[in-house]
């Protein structure tokens, strides 16, 4: 039975509406379930991109245990209709205690990490700017516990 | 050559950190494209889903142009990769003047409106709130010309 969601993405948001949006949806969900989100900072500035993600994906590490069920959102994953997340979800509530989810940065996420996960999911065959991903998938985690709860959706 | 994009939405935003990174964006897309945002308001408060659709689409409707090509967002119209968005929306600027995108309000659209529209685009499989999809648009809308002018993304 889950006792924890966490989500894991490099660096701390920056856009300040993005952090708004993030704090909504992570109240609306409080009732369902505890979410940790963690955004570990990469100091060194590194141009080279391959070398950026394996730092990242460094950082990202530290954060992951061995009891986590890993998940990777990437927009080549598989993709999902409402309320076919609302169900794969369900049944990972039902036998997983700790899921673990992990956002790639603006360059994406190392080869690794994708390996590393049990599950790829796509959130859009669209490559969306890192944050705004953030924003649809906390909102689509509401949803899909409003789906599995058979509750309202709220809407304001 | 394209003079317009048209965003209809119908009623005005509510959530304020969408408000914001509408703003965001519209002020990105500026030096690309002249976009006006379109908010209808529906006075009367209905609970009955297909009036409710009904009077959206009256209120949307005089917004609407002979001249505007229309484009419906909706989660079952074709689905882009970034790089075939922006290939299909060079495409369009090349041809038209006037491009009018219409969003759902929180119960969809119309069917009369889709079968009025020229093409249905889907910005994701999942189910999004109304307006996370107009953020999710309107960052795709700028990621589209970052392309098509062969300009770097601006991130932050």
């Amino acid at each position: 039975m889950l006792k924890k969601i966490k989500i894991l993405m490099p660096d701390p948001v920056k856009f300040k509406f993005v952090k708004e949006g993030l704090e909504y949806y992570l109240k609306r969900i409080e009732p369902f379930v505890l979410v940790d989100t963690i955004f570990p900072k990469i100091k060194t500035k590194v141009s080279n991109v391959s070398i950026k993600l394996k730092k990242e994906e460094e950082a990202i590490k530290k954060y992951i245990l061995d009891k986590d069920y890993l998940i990777v959102l990437d927009e080549k994953g598989k993709a999902f209709k409402s309320i076919e997340l609302a169900e794969r979800l369900k049944k990972l509530i039902q036998n997983y205690t700790y899921i673990t989810f992990i956002i790639g940065g603006p360059d994406g996420l190392s080869e690794n990490l994708k390996k590393q996960a049990k599950e790829i999911w796509s959130l859009s065959p669209l490559t969306l700017n890192h944050e705004i991903a953030l924003l649809v998938f906390i909102e689509a985690l509401y949803r899909s516990f409003t789906i599995i709860k058979g509750i309202p959706y709220h809407r304001e």
